[in-house]
């Protein structure tokens, strides 16, 4: 194990980078040696709250005095929040894959086993909380399922026990643009087509209706419609962050994920958006009705289906506020 | 002119598939020969009902004596159907483009002003009424707002005044798809996978569960989910069907449509389907309540979304068959 300790507030904060090396067995590519990269920043003896996000997520969640830069949660985590670093230490990390030097199937299962396998190198019996959004909802649901001892509750945010068959589909035509741009050796330009397909996934027909209503434009003799500037900077952007392999894997992986849900008995909040076109409402219904142990739904509407976890951080945070309550918390 | 003359079961039916050349202002494309193919068939002295589908369509409605090959409308037009050949000259066209060999922007409004411009060549003062679905429905409103004289009733189905912001995107990326199968000289890699995406939005979660929900497969180290045998199937019918530039620019012929509702005065009955993921209830409800003249409002829940028209044949054909009832039919 390396472990990078950065300079300190005060005696009392942690403030850790590392990577874990270990030996995990995974679900469809046999016994293999993968670098699990982690940050954990808090005070050293609260209580650890692990943080997932989406496939294209990493272990930094929001800027801070050791850390300045912007983070993938940024709106969610910091002082005040629920999420609150002063209150929690909150652990994090880059997903199995998520550097494209992984090039095999990957299970959500993999991913908590190789949480399972960082949390006692840390010193971590227990987790407080562990809060997932999207992939990162899957993730802890398995972990959930196969390592409870390891969490006392389970905050899952728009991510089911089961990828919706319509999502899947949509998610293979993804990952068929990355094959079409790599079959001419432009991998940037099928993984920009991939990430705007996808945007119309997490997005909703609402905001694109509020946001892009205007006539199209002819441009070179073709019709442009006014969606497609935002479109070509989400693109542009994904391909200057996320390696191509690790978009199709980390995409495959949400294929791939089932839980059954009756197996997760800590207690559990489950957040579900209205209006996600990649995670019905029904699907998270059926979460909640087979989830064994006490269990909490809240349904948010909002026009950012998908990203509200994104999006709408104040309302995300009042929910998780009410989450992460425990017995015996201050009212 | 050129029209040929197929034979007849009787003196009393005609069954014309002909070509008329004529010379038309194109929105963007300025003064344009072009052909406008057709087919017209039934009685003789029989009212005419013109029946328009999607970009794909073309002037083959159903097999019948004249034409034993299956037609795009095949469960809607028939005897007995509400689109009996038997009570009603059918007529039926190919849309401006739809052989791909007008390669620049094509609006509604031209479609629209072609037919106007073959009505009066076949000797059709007024038609009893246009039946447009999907792209024919956003004709047949151009049809009565630019020229109301030549349509006695309107039906449109699954198509409204706009194009949803949300379903230009989506079709953008389409054309997006085409345009990388381009780059490496592959049209059929491109078109195929837009196409695919394309039927994302023709149908509906709902369906998807029913049919693709079993468990994914690994198909030489890569994931590959139920629904890609059918997309599969889809992509290449389309391809071996479907002129590429033909797509591209019917496909962009519904991001240019712009109708003004309160153009369209004649007696119209709009039937849209709940759960259209390309055109939204919210739309035809707009257009509904814009429309000028006196209105009927049919809604469909259907797990075939934007689909329905070519799959609830039943239960369209029966609201089209109280949409065709004239003042004086017997009930």
């Amino acid at each position: 194990m390396s472990a990078a300790l950065a300079s300190l507030d005060s005696p009392s904060i942690t403030a850790i980078r590392g990577s874990q090396r270990m030996s995990l067995e995974l679900r469809h590519g046999g016994r293999r040696e993968v670098d699990v990269r982690y940050q954990l920043h808090g005070p050293a003896h609260a209580p650890v709250v692990l943080v997932a996000g989406g496939i294209s997520a990493h272990r930094h969640l929001a800027g801070n005095a050791h850390w300045p830069e912007a983070g993938w949660a940024q709106g969610l985590v910091g002082p005040g929040q629920a999420l609150d670093p002063q209150r929690w230490q909150l652990l994090s990390l880059d997903y199995l894959g998520g550097d494209g030097q992984l090039d095999l199937p990957i299970d959500t299962a993999d991913q908590a086993d190789a949480i399972a396998r960082l949390l006692p190198s840390l010193g971590i019996a227990r987790l407080a909380a562990f809060v997932g959004y999207s992939y990162g909802a899957l993730v802890g649901l398995q972990l959930a399922a196969r390592h409870p001892a390891l969490l006392q509750r389970l905050v899952v945010v728009s991510g089911a026990h089961r990828p919706h068959p319509y999502a899947s589909a949509w998610r293979a035509l993804q990952r068929r643009a990355v094959a079409l741009g790599q079959l001419q050796c432009g991998d940037g330009h099928g993984l920009a087509l991939a990430r705007q397909f996808a945007m119309l996934s997490y997005r909703t027909p609402e905001e694109f209706d509020e946001r892009f209503a205007a006539a199209p434009e002819l441009v070179n003799g073709r019709v442009r419609v006014p969606a497609e500037d935002y479109l070509d900077a989400a693109g542009a952007r994904f391909v200057s962050q996320v390696p191509t392999t690790a978009f199709v894997r980390l995409s495959e992986s949400i294929d791939l994920h089932r839980v059954d849900p009756a197996r997760v008995r800590v207690p559990a909040t489950v957040i579900a958006v209205e209006g996600d076109r990649l995670v019905p409402l029904s699907d998270m219904v059926a979460l909640v009705e087979g989830l064994a142990g006490p269990t909490t739904l809240r349904v948010l509407r909002s026009a950012y289906g998908h990203d509200a976890f994104l999006k709408e951080t104040d309302r995300i945070n009042a929910l998780l506020a009410s989450a992460l309550t425990l017995p015996g918390d201050p009212a």
